[in-house]
């Protein structure tokens, strides 16, 4: 008779033979991203519990040969908006061709998402969650701001919670319509009926700070109410021109002042005092699909700013869920180098979500793991496009 | 006793509920593009056999019901390099990080591909037109160029026969090291020797036309040699500075002037007076990956000029596969509509290859066809990056 299998609590698999591994950690291997060549990692159930060269790896119950194919941290991408209904085709379309277009841009999506059951709206957020994590995206945020009554604001958070990592209460997106009259009175309603309603769904509080939307003073008092109801800040800032935003973030301790595409001087030094307490969140993809010009992150990493890139998906002005198009697109445009990119897209993201637990290959985070087809991660901006993605471990269980 | 089942010499499929159909037909539908909206498409063995509304539909074999996504005709990709080994990482990362790098370009390749066995560089072109295939690409051109000896050439060229659907003979790419200090020599060698061996296994003849490469002179001669031998031509012209390769493809009635970046107005006319002949076959992919002004494709177009779009894929100066990310740098960065693109990365690749059975959807086409997870082709410049290719039919067979 046969001696019965121990069990154990959990599994342990080994990846082996990684060309490239991205660490994010600079004690594990070489420069900023703790760069490794012929690699391994363990996985022990949903957390990494080994990291160094194959020739060293322990024995596990399971191995997988990457190859020489590089092993990157998943994604983070810590700015989207994923709870609407409708798209705006033909809003872009007109944009693209040059020819006007009297639609209502943001209103065109709260109409749309107000209209939508509650179904339809998990349905859309899944199926962009689903999109992300095949393109190696392992941490989504996600934002309400479609719904603009206390009812659709708080329904949009519950459907965000449900699929996304991170969820952020954006009552504050744009002036609802029904209020195009009394700004004032919208600001009452977010920092009161709404905020209860909202508060016990999400974790961040954000503000669209632009001319147009909301201006310094009102953002002010937005982040300032969210914040007594535990509710922690981060801010739409100096999108479309300059303004008050990105000094307010800082100010207020905001762990993100999200686009920072028009900065003064003064913005950039705020940004880099924080010390990394309020990244910078570049989203190139809205600089991209609205043919504008891009943030100029070489100047706030060369003035010592955290940085963080991230999509911005939404249907309005940037409906890419592509994290390996946004780091193809900082190398570019944005005058980052591919490994500063990589950090941005990955250790960066998590800086702006203040999470310590995914964005690294390190023993003790999650297994949050995307295995590329390329033997490194440089290639994410050298095969501009291209879906590279080959496999992905979220929470050390393989979701690609 | 059943009796037998009828046997026929092909199975008809019907696709069904296509939200856009992509005809590139004018007279089957609306606009230049030949839309459709709640369109079928029956294939017949390797061919389109019916194209028109569903509920008109004729029976079939099978079905599949689209449910609302768009379906395209498959890519045409019209210029690419694939036949190579190695790739040039570093050069890149050092270009993007603005160091100096001392390699060799294109002549790293060189030296890489002749290093490599036959196996080696046919792997490499399966590889990458696979990779095509799995974006929505059914038609690949291929060049040699990395060869520069009889034998390289030649046998690249039979590799690239084996896995792609049109060939080129490019040994003018650049002089051969070899012939360093005599490059009439080398131009002696590809219209003689070379010429002899690569004529039979390639369609079209292509030279570098460009400073450092070859001048108009030494092309006239390559392209009239090539001529002679039957091979039709196609030029690299004025990519990196103005010159006289657009007016000499014009001239010698090439299928394709490609890059067309640095353009007189004289060149410009001389494209629109061709009246099509001579295809201007626009390749962005270059531009992002080398951080150069981009061509205007709206200057040619408003002037009557017959434009493709192709990716140029290659390891040093492009080393993307992707059409789909070409066609939303096609609409972001060079005044195309979202329309025009998709033309020109189809039925304006079609044109550049001289080809009438490819780059549409209509009755007696090669039943190439591309289905996105998208409701129209919009989406592939509304959602830069996204892999939205849910389905590729090549010759009528389901490929991805
Ligand atoms: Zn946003
Ligand atoms: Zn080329």
């Amino acid at each position: 008779m046969k001696p019965p299998t121990p069990t154990t609590a959990t599994t342990t698999t080994a990846i082996t033979s990684i060309g490239t591994l991205v660490t994010n950690d600079p004690s594990l291997g070489q420069g900023p991203l703790g760069l490794l060549q012929d690699a391994a990692v363990v996985i022990d159930g949903d957390r990494v519990a080994w990291v160094g060269t194959t020739s060293k790896a322990p024995a596990t119950d399971s191995r997988l040969d990457a190859g020489g194919r590089a092993l990157i941290p998943g994604f983070v991408d810590s700015h989207s908006h994923l709870v609407f209904a409708g798209d705006r085709t033909a809003e872009f379309n007109a944009r693209m061709e040059g020819r006007p277009y009297s639609a209502g841009g943001i209103r065109t999506t709260v109409a749309a998402t107000r209209a939508a059951t509650d179904a339809e709206l998990e349905a859309n957020v899944a199926r962009f969650t689903a999109e992300a994590l095949r393109q190696g995206t392992t941490t989504v945020e996600t934002k309400s701001g479609y719904g603009l009554t206390v009812e659709d604001e708080a329904r949009a958070l519950r459907a965000a919670a449900r699929h996304t990592d991170e969820v952020t209460f954006l009552g504050a997106h744009i002036v609802a319509p029904e209020y195009a009259d009394d700004p004032a009175g919208y600001v009452d309603l977010v920092t009161g009926p709404m905020l209860d309603a909202c508060a016990p769904h999400a974790r961040w509080i954000d503000v669209f700070c632009e001319r147009g939307a909301f201006d310094g003073d009102q953002a002010r008092a937005i982040l300032t109410a969210g914040a007594a109801r535990g509710l922690v800040p981060r801010l739409h800032a100096n999108q479309l021109g300059p303004g008050p935003g990105v000094r307010l973030a800082v100010e207020l301790g905001a762990a993100s002042a999200d686009h920072c595409t028009h900065l003064t001087g003064d913005d950039v030094t705020a940004l880099a005092d924080s010390a990394g307490r309020t990244v910078a969140t570049l989203l190139p993809g809205a600089e991209f699909s609205t043919r504008s010009p891009y943030p100029d992150a070489r100047r706030l990493l060369d003035a010592g700013v955290t940085v963080a890139l991230s999509t911005d998906c939404n249907p309005g002005s940037s409906f890419t869920s592509s994290m390996p198009f946004c780091v193809a697109l900082a190398v570019r445009e944005m005058g980052m180098t591919p490994d500063e990119a990589l950090w941005a897209a990955t250790a960066g993201g998590a800086r702006a979500l203040r999470r310590t637990d995914v964005g690294r290959v390190t023993p003790g985070a999650r297994a949050d793991l995307t295995l590329l087809a390329a033997p490194s991660h440089v290639h994410l901006a050298y095969r501009p496009g291209v879906p590279l993605v080959d496999a992905v471990w979220r929470a050390g269980t393989r979701a690609v």
